[in-house]
């Protein structure tokens, strides 16, 4: 069993920042390989219910990604962005949704080494305060929590895997 | 003779954004070829005095660039990006100085058409208004200042060829 690891959202009025900070139970390597290949990202990212198409996995400092989602109704949601850097400990990406063209956002991720354990730290920016308003306003909060509860198992059966094996 | 056209650049205390707007004696096409094109790059970009080297150049969505200036001393500055998406009239990239490693902005250029003019409309917003500060004190307005004469001319020297040609 995994702990609770809640997610902490801030989204300061007037300023175009979005903070997401979320603990993971998994060393950081782990955390960062399932944000970087592709067969683990597939596994955990979106919310439930939603089935996703990759198109492009680049997963390198000047590389593209590409992906869609599927919604149980058969609606898809395209995503787009290009990855500037990948370091050891961070991730630098842009992010753009197909059906808000044009509103992009550029995107740090850090894993911090907690021991054993993770700290998430992401920020992600926009051009406008209005777009990182829109952002909020869209409901990923919903999405973006039940993603990490989907790798929340992810990692701990990983996690079992490696033990076993 | 290009008439002079004046330079605004613009930092809100306490945004992380920079906004510079330039006019252009040249049609939308001419200024948007003279940001994508090497050959017409490497002729304006920088500071009077400075040698530039591109090391890569992919003017395309997804594609990456990267070059080198080099000041009289023979000092080098290192810069490199992505190109999150080029479209007809929107340039959108990411943009880091080697020398201020994980200080990444993404930047938006319009080019809006004035009917044979050009009015360039760049936004860049950084990671924090710490990184915007930084930037804005690094003395930039100066080499882009000198950089946007010297693309005056160019676009002057292309317009004379084309009558002539």
């Amino acid at each position: 069993m995994t702990s609770k690891n809640p997610t902490t959202v801030t989204a300061q009025p007037g300023t175009p920042f979005i903070d997401i900070v979320r603990e993971f139970d998994a060393p950081t390597d782990a955390v960062r390989r399932a944000y970087l290949e592709v067969e683990l990202v597939s596994q955990w990212l979106g919310p439930n219910g939603y089935e996703i198409e990759v198109g492009t996995w680049d997963a390198r400092t000047g590389g593209s990604w590409q992906f869609t989602h599927r919604d149980p109704e058969g609606n898809a949601y395209g995503f787009r962005g290009v990855f500037h850097s990948i370091t050891d400990d961070q991730i630098i990406q842009t992010f753009e949704f197909d059906g808000w063209s044009g509103h992009v956002s550029l995107e740090s991720l850090v894993f911090e080494d907690l021991g054993g354990r993770t700290r998430l730290v992401n920020r992600s920016v926009y051009q406008t305060v209005e777009d990182r308003d829109g952002m909020v306003e869209s409901g990923m909060e919903q999405g973006l929590s039940e993603g990490y509860e989907r790798l929340d198992k992810l990692l701990a059966a990983s996690d079992a895997a490696d033990v076993k094996g």
